[in-house]
């Protein structure tokens, strides 16, 4: 970890890059410092705890953690940190990644996730979530944020279908 | 609304207050104003709309919305928003509450929602992830955090069990 | 909108079009006056209301809405208006479109959508039964269901198969 | 069947009617005429072949079926018909409703069906999607559908929740 | 239908054609008289209960149905017959063939349908069925089936697997 | 076993007697001679075999099997005889007896089970459709079936139900 | 702990203990030694790593981790050791336990839980598998094993049902 | 069966090799011998009898089971042995392995099997898991797979990804 990492995104696997690049090209769209690493709860236990701890004193604002199957990342995340911790389920074990998604969110009260979208819809909210956690105390933030939903919409709007 | 609402508790029905005051009351344990209403994305559209521009721009900082079914609530308002908002699923329409979860995080890209566990654990976890992104801009927020993992944690370990 | 819409097409993104033309093209061939658009529930939200109630005044009779994953599309359009609305579920997020059944079929009690089939059935189906509305007050439309229906089982009766 | 019956409300079981006697009651508040009667796909095949020819012919507007696991009834009314057909999926061999919803929804392109939520909600609902239908040429149910989202309205918004 | 047909193998679209055809391969290896017709319940719901009739009367001794989604056709062919019908589930919908398996196997009491698995093994499975409840008259066809098993243990048997 | 058993009922369990005997029941109204044994597949294996084996060699003409959650026993039983196999699935260990369901009727191809609905409603179906097969060859039976119909349909039609 | 733990039972709540008491139960009854333990992967994850370690080096043979919902218990568990670990699914948070065993059983390649059954059958099964490890190097276990087999089968034996 | 077969991995079905062959590989890795072979539980019943009967009194450790549908392989060897089974859920029937990966894992009391993950990184499990069992007793397997941990830590924790 080189410099702060505002938004730390974590992933259990190599192969959940593709997915969680999603969600750090547009934390860099928005001008929000990010690192992406491969940690994995079951694989490096002990270095996903020293990097939460890491992360948390340095002044991370967010985790972000992408994973598949039983997808205990982002629940072991927060049980290491006060710090918001948000968790994309990934399809990488069969069953279209309900399973990882049911992992993901369903945690026992006390240990809080904020479950998103499985795959690469996933990935972008999370960021999205991110950026709005920060935009509560950053103006410029916040117009980015607006200006965005606009475009966004603008795009929409344009969008000509028939048949 | 009276006052300044930190944390606006949404619920599209009042069968839901049971589960939404769990929310309530943690944040209200932790000094947090908050405030419950029922509304519903499908039955008073116009209302949440106008309910959310009204927190949005009084300063809420973080809205927990909690819908059974078609759960659209947490989608809504998130459309309406640039504060982050989280959704608890709530079974009230059978099929245990995979409806409900399904409509809550499934969202499409731009428009993010923090998702977390069915029913009561869920909106525990929604008070205390609100608490945990408060808590970046608050210090005695962030002690309490602590406080309450560790009492949390020496609770489970006092705890004895046998057959 | 130019002129009369009797049929509103809605779909909640452009790759929902080529599932959602298959409304389109049926009932074209049955005549009936009908327009596509990509406008979202949670990424133009107000433009869906505006629309809605646009299309409501001059006298659209059916709504048929697409939508993937959390598919709110049908139920906000539903809570627009009192027009009928009919829901296409489409498989855009994994899951194999379960997300976006539920999303579109388990609405609370109020808001009524008449959900169809998963993809391209359920967008031909969408169309029929609005052909089959309006042809409660149309002996023309009516008398092309019927002939409709008879090609469809002569098609059937002819078809030939063997190992 | 006596007299004319705008919505005839069949039901595969006995043990149906509860459910189902929300959408006969919610008609008859707005002053629909309709009919329940239990009539089953598989174990009265004929006669519902009957009693769907004998009201099509007789101006019956929208067919509402209500069936529990192999939930055929509405797709066997609707190939018998060229008049709306809803259908309410039942919860009563086990899954939550599931084999009723899907197999309510899951229709052939060609024969529609417009399926709504699991049980009361659902049926609740089919009635609404009823009368939405017939509204569209009958200015006095228009008015009392208008009146009924009001008055659905307001009672959400009188409704106080609290800790 | 062209002599005597002892099993009919039916089917509701011309696309399950690949599915059934395995079944009637099977019996024909087996020397039992069967026919394939595309017939759907939904599509040509007067035709199949003709067909139902006419083979019933005729001497049919087993109908094996395979159809997809809301696959509604053995149990309304059982509604028709009191000679044992099988259904065979096909996924030609989305989600796997769950629905078909559900909509195929839930039948309510009083009107059988005897499931087997979706796709071609359970296409095969019909069919061996079929034989095994001929075979309860029929010796010969039984010590063809007693061949059959052996041989299908013999090739497990001979198979070798290596790294 | 006493005697000749037409219809061999087996289950898993002595819990699953309440729902195999509805099958039981059924039977006996028909004059079918059958018999319940309780006989694990995975507790007592070798008296399954000699059980499936006596049986078959006596002349039984269908085994019915009923079990929950891994339900081996019908697949057990269909690969030690020639003689018709049906599975009942039963709710016994969570998940609604989807768990059953699915073991009873995803056999591989080689081993036929005719598996009907989950718990009573299925195991109702189950001696139906013995008693259909024993039909094929009896006609008395084949009269009962029809008469059996034919007093299902009167009951059916002589219900009345209002709001 | 005191003295050498055979067997370490965990679970994540004390809500868990009926449900593992099962296999405590069972371990005693051969003889086994045993210690349950409530300890949370989420709420307490340092005192897992530390308890886990501490068995480990004391000679623990088998772990048995008992957790509802996102139930990363064994998975963490299984992290820290290179003793087997097995997994308990515990419904607790709705979805009839499949949260649990989807959590449970789709590990990652690398880190190997064995799962079983969700609830009571699932904690006796676990119990049952340890001692099966055990016995490899214990005659008297292993006499012991065949011996509640053999009473097992004897027991379902003599067990007689009738309608 | 030739020498002394440590690990004996059995599989329903010659397409389940590609699946079984991680785990084979896996054991020859660590020096685990092991054999690979097709046996179907419905098929060939009365060789896997023989075969676990025989692999037993010959001293192999533990079963690896790969099964795929109604996977009742493992569960049939468990009835047979009081050796540790492992099942492997394969998705060979479509409803991606979910149909497996029930009958594998929900066991009734009595008769244990450790289930993994649908599919290779299942496989790969099952061995790793065998491999912990064996290790008990046997350091230089002990050494094995703590190194074997340590380099699947250092892989992943030198891997870099990037946007």
């Amino acid at each position: 970890m080189m410099g702060k990492v505002t938004v730390a995104i974590m992933m259990g696997s190599e192969s959940d890059a593709p997915i969680m690049a999603e969600a750090a090209k547009l934390l860099k769209e928005f001008g929000v410092s990010c690192e992406m690493r491969v940690l994995s709860a079951h694989r490096t236990p002990k270095h996903v705890v020293e990097y939460v701890e890491q992360c948390t004193n340095s002044g991370t604002q967010v985790f972000i953690c992408g994973a598949g199957g039983s997808a205990a990342l982002a629940g072991v995340v927060s049980a290491h940190t006060t710090v918001p911790v948000l968790g994309v389920p990934i399809d990488s074990m069969g069953l279209g990644g309900l399973d990882a998604l049911l992992s993901t969110v369903q945690m026992p009260p006390g240990v809080p996730v904020g479950g998103v979208a499985i795959g690469k819809p996933g990935a972008r909210n999370a960021a999205l979530l991110s950026i709005r956690i920060l935009a509560l105390t950053d103006k410029d933030l916040q117009a980015k944020l607006t200006d965005y939903s606009q475009k966004q919409a603008e795009k929409i709007l344009k969008t000509k279908v028939d048949v």
